[in-house]
């Protein structure tokens, strides 16, 4: 399993920082929604000048306009970009488009979509489905992981995001994300380098 | 009804350009998803800056972090910020709230809703609901019109947006829509002052 490191609400210098104390234990950058809304494609490209080698995710949440905002995130820099399960089909086929024309990685973001609709995802084969519980919910990653997993167990490539801890990283190896993607839990942790190691000891390396 | 210009895919210095070509002619200065994820809130700021007595949407389409994305978008400047329908109802919930706490507005754009969900966000009587045709499919409104209004035609405060064109707008009128919102109609026309008048004058003015 690989760790993404989440990185929200801060600015870019400061999630630059965070990034260089947890960077030889994560797997993927993820630069998050709120630094793109909060700082344009500017976050993308300054967080790619300072880590060239890493993989970074640019958590966009496309759910329109999907040529022009995919065009311009892997330009800026991303080598993964999102986009909402809950938008249309045909923006997330757009999204598919660019990403194969960039020779990148796209994501779907489960967030909120209904059964039928993760049951439709499951054609989008090349991409990675994300089971993902929103920040603004607190509890109920366990039931969510296993109503989400009931339709789409056997997609290739999945991820989950929402309230991992220490705790319950055995349960994510046991259901075979091959991303788990943790947040406040490393960047607002009191040693960012000591929770991103631990992470990164409990997901056990890449597979 | 108002009108509502939306201004996307372009720089802040030539949204700027848009805008005072059609200021006098627009109730609504909405500040694209585009210009929002291409140069974060600085987009907001400058355009607040440029026109400090215009009402301000910022298309910002929260969806997740709700505080922290509602907090900052009206800091920035906007009267009217988006949250989308498809977001969970603890989101939007907090939109409300924040959007109270500024005595601000907020939209709730219902892209890719469920008549079920559609019925659902009918208690945000404080809101005002967007129907909303994406970008990404480039024809269906009057159709999607029809199907979202057989759940919502009563809701107090209604806006239209995608593919309204002049032929069109004696419908919109006709459903009763408080704000109809035009993009490219207008800034991608030979003449923008000419089509946000033309456009001025189907809307008939303020209600």
């Amino acid at each position: 399993m690989k760790l993404q490191l989440a990185v929200d609400r801060v600015s870019i210098e400061k999630a630059i920082e965070i990034i260089c104390e947890a960077e030889q234990y994560i797997d993927i950058i993820e630069i998050g929604t709120s630094l793109i809304k909060d700082f344009g494609l500017e976050s993308v490209k300054r967080i790619r000048q300072k880590f060239p080698d890493k993989v970074i995710l640019a958590d966009i949440k496309t759910v329109d306009e999907a040529e022009y905002e995919f065009e311009a995130i892997y330009r800026a820099g991303a080598d993964i970009a999102t986009v909402l399960g809950a938008a249309s089909l045909e923006t997330i086929r757009i999204c598919q488009k660019v990403a194969q024309k960039y020779q990148k990685d796209y994501m779907i973001d489960l967030l909120e979509t209904s059964p039928e609709k993760q049951l439709e995802l499951k054609q989008f084969t090349d991409g990675i489905l994300c089971v993902h519980l929103p920040s603004d919910k607190s509890t109920g990653l366990q039931a969510l992981i296993e109503s989400t997993l009931a339709q789409i167990h056997d997609f290739p490539r999945l991820a989950v995001a929402g309230g991992i801890k220490p705790e319950n990283m055995a349960e994510m190896k046991k259901a075979n994300f091959e991303i788990a993607i943790v947040g406040s839990s490393i960047t607002k942790s009191a040693s960012i380098p000591e929770s991103a190691k631990l992470f990164k000891s409990l997901v056990g390396g890449e597979e």
